[in-house]
C-alpha cells in the first residue's frame, strides 16, 4: 500500500487539503509551522504528490465517472447522465457511474476513484456523505473533477452552484403572501438528518423567520412516490390540516396533490401545494404544479467542465458556474 | 491491441460462442472443418483463451459492474440496484454500473468489462443492443456472468428468466373476457423498434390471435410518465377511442388512468387500464392499478447468483432460476 494524502493529514494533524496546498505548491496561505508539520509527515511515510498524480494524471483510460447520490429515481440525475453519456460518446469516452448513499459508500467511492477507474469524474451527490475531506484526496491526486455542489470544494475542481435556498424561500413567501399560515414542509432525507437545515429545509425556515412565523412543521416523505402520498394523506385527515404543503421533490409534490384530491379537498383551495425541481410531470399534474427550479435542464455547459479539464495540458484553476433557479407559480398555489 | 475472441470469429466467419466452444475444450457439438478454422484463426492472430482468462478471471478487482439498459427511471433496476449494493457491501465489493442503450454503448461496455473494470457483472439490459455475440466474447474471457434476459445466453452465464409474454396474455384475456373489444396496446421504444413482437407485445398479439381479435392498435409512451399522458390523452379523445388500454409500464398506465379521469372519462368503466411492473405506485393510484409482474421485487437470490460464482474455485454451469409472474386484477380494470 502507498502512502495516502490523507494519512500524511493525519500524522500532520491538519486536513487534507492542506496536504494538498503545502505539497502542490500552490498560492495558498499556509502557516510556516503548519507547511513543516506536512513536510515532515509526508517524508515519514515517503508521499510524494508526483507519485498520486502519475497514477491518476498521466493515466488515460478512456472513462469518466459519473458520482451519483442515488440508485435512480431523481430526474435531474437521469438528465445528467443523458447528458454525460451523449458527450462522452462523441469523444470516444465510455462512462462508469458510482452510487454514493452511505459515508461507507462514500469512502469506497473514492477509492475506486484513487484506483484509477476513470480519467476525471463528475460528482452529484446529496446529502453530507461525499464529504470536503474525501473529495480534497482526489484533489491531492490531480483527478480533473468537476462537483454540482452547495458546500466548498477543494481548490482545482470546478463547482457547479445552484441556489436553492434563495429560490425556496421565495416559493414559502408567496405561500405566506397568499395567506396560508399552516405550511408544512416535506424534506428528503438527506436534509432531515443534518443537524442544522440547509439547502431546501433552510429555505423554508428562513422565510418562516423573515416573516415571524413561529409554527414549523417538518415531515419526511419526499424521496419516494409512495411515501409522500400515505404521508399526506394522513396528514390531510388530521383535524388542524395545514393550508400548505412545500415538498423538496416535485415527485412528491405531485402525489400529495394526488393524495388532497383522494381526501375530497381542492387544490388550491383548501390545499397548495408547491414542489422543487421543475420536472415536465408537473406540467401534466392536475392542477399544474407549482415549482422551485432550473428553467432549462441541460447539464452539457456542466458536462463540459469536464470534459475541457480532461483535454487541458496544465490543470486550470476552479471554475465555478452558477445555474439559476426561481419559483415559478403555476395552478397548484 | 491483443487479439480478441471477436476478431478470431470474424477471421474464422463463425459466431464468438463457436470461438469459445472450441478453445474452452467445452463439450458442444462443433464440425471438424470449423473446429480447425477456428484454431487456424486464433494461431494466426497470436489468440490464446488463457490470455483472457488471465486478464479477467485471475484479477481481483473487488469490483462488481451492473450493467443497466436506461439511465435511471425503470423502478425493477433501482431494486436491483439496491439490493447489489446492499450485498456488495457486506462482502466487500464497489459496483461500478455501466448505461446500455444503443449498439454503440453495448460495443463499449464489452470493451469497459474486457478491460478488466470488474471481477464479474450482473446484466438487465431490455432490448437488443446487448447480443448474444457481446455476451459470447465475455463469456469467452471467463468473466463470471449473470444475465436477467429471457433470450440465450452463453455457456457458462447464469440467467433469470421472468415469463411476461405469458402473464401479459393472461392480463390482455381478462380485458377480452369482460367484453372489451377495442384494445390499445402502448408500448416501450425497446419493443417497437423489433421487426417482430416480443415480450410484452407478443403478449398482447398472442391473447388477440387466440381470440380472433383481428384489430391491433400499438402506440409508443410506455418509457415515459408525461410522453404515456400525452399520447392517452389524445387517443381519448378521438371518435373512436378505445375501451381498454394495456401500458408496457405500471408509469405509464398510471399516467393514462390521470389523462382519462382529467378527460372526464371513468375507469375502469369507460376505460379499462392495466400495466406491468406491479411497482408499489399501483396501490395509491385512484382506482389502483391492475397489472402485471413479480409477487416480490426482492432481487437477493438473483445477485447471490453473482457472488456465487465470484468465490468458485472453479467455473459452475450455467443456472436458470424463473421468477415467476401473474396478472393481478385491481381497481382499473
Amino acid at each position: 500500500m502507498r502512502p495516502t494524502a490523507r494519512q500524511v493529514a493525519e500524522l500532520a494533524n491538519v486536513s487534507v487539503a492542506t496536504v494538498s496546498y503545502v505539497l502542490s505548491g500552490r498560492d495558498r496561505p499556509v502557516g510556516a509551522q503548519t507547511r513543516q508539520r506536512v513536510l515532515d509527515a509526508a517524508r515519514q511515510l515517503g508521499y510524494t504528490p508526483d507519485q498520486a498524480a502519475r497514477s491518476l494524471r498521466r493515466r488515460s483510460t478512456q472513462r469518466v465517472c459519473l458520482v451519483l447520490g442515488s440508485f435512480g429515481g431523481v430526474p435531474a440525475d437521469e438528465r445528467l447522465a443523458a447528458d454525460l453519456h451523449e458527450r462522452a460518446d462523441a469523444r470516444g469516452y465510455s462512462v462508469v457511474t458510482l452510487a454514493v448513499c452511505s459515508p461507507a459508500r462514500a469512502r469506497s467511492a473514492t477509492d475506486v476513484l484513487l484506483g484509477g477507474i476513470a480519467d476525471g469524474a463528475l460528482f452529484n451527490v446529496t446529502g453530507d456523505h461525499l464529504t470536503g475531506d474525501l473529495l480534497a484526496e482526489l484533489a491531492a491526486a490531480e483527478l480533473p473533477m468537476v462537483a454540482l455542489r452547495n458546500e466548498d470544494v477543494p481548490e482545482g475542481c470546478d463547482v457547479v452552484r445552484t441556489p436553492e435556498t434563495e429560490a425556496c424561500a421565495e416559493a414559502v413567501e408567496h405561500l405566506l403572501a397568499g395567506g396560508r399560515r399552516r405550511i408544512v414542509f416535506m424534506g428528503q432525507r438527506c436534509e432531515l438528518t443534518r443537524d442544522r437545515p440547509v439547502g431546501r429545509l433552510l429555505g423554508y425556515t428562513t422565510a418562516l423567520d423573515r416573516h415571524g412565523v413561529a409554527e414549523r412543521v417538518v415531515i419526511p416523505g419526499a424521496d419516494d412516490r409512495v411515501s409522500a402520498y400515505r404521508t399526506a394523506a394522513e396528514l390531510l385527515r388530521s383535524p388542524d390540516r395545514p393550508d400548505a404543503l412545500f415538498a423538496a421533490t416535485d415527485r412528491a409534490a405531485i402525489s400529495v396533490v394526488q393524495a388532497a384530491r383522494d381526501a375530497g379537498l381542492r387544490v388550491p383551495d383548501d390545499l397548495a401545494v408547491v414542489g422543487v425541481g421543475n420536472i415536465d410531470e408537473g406540467l401534466i399534474s392536475n392542477p399544474p404544479l407549482s415549482t422551485v427550479g432550473p428553467l432549462r435542464h441541460d447539464f452539457t455547459d456542466v458536462v463540459d467542465l469536464l470534459f475541457d479539464r480532461l483535454q487541458a495540458e496544465e490543470p486550470p484553476p476552479g471554475r465555478e458556474i452558477v445555474r439559476p433557479w426561481s419559483f415559478l407559480r403555476r395552478g397548484s398555489s
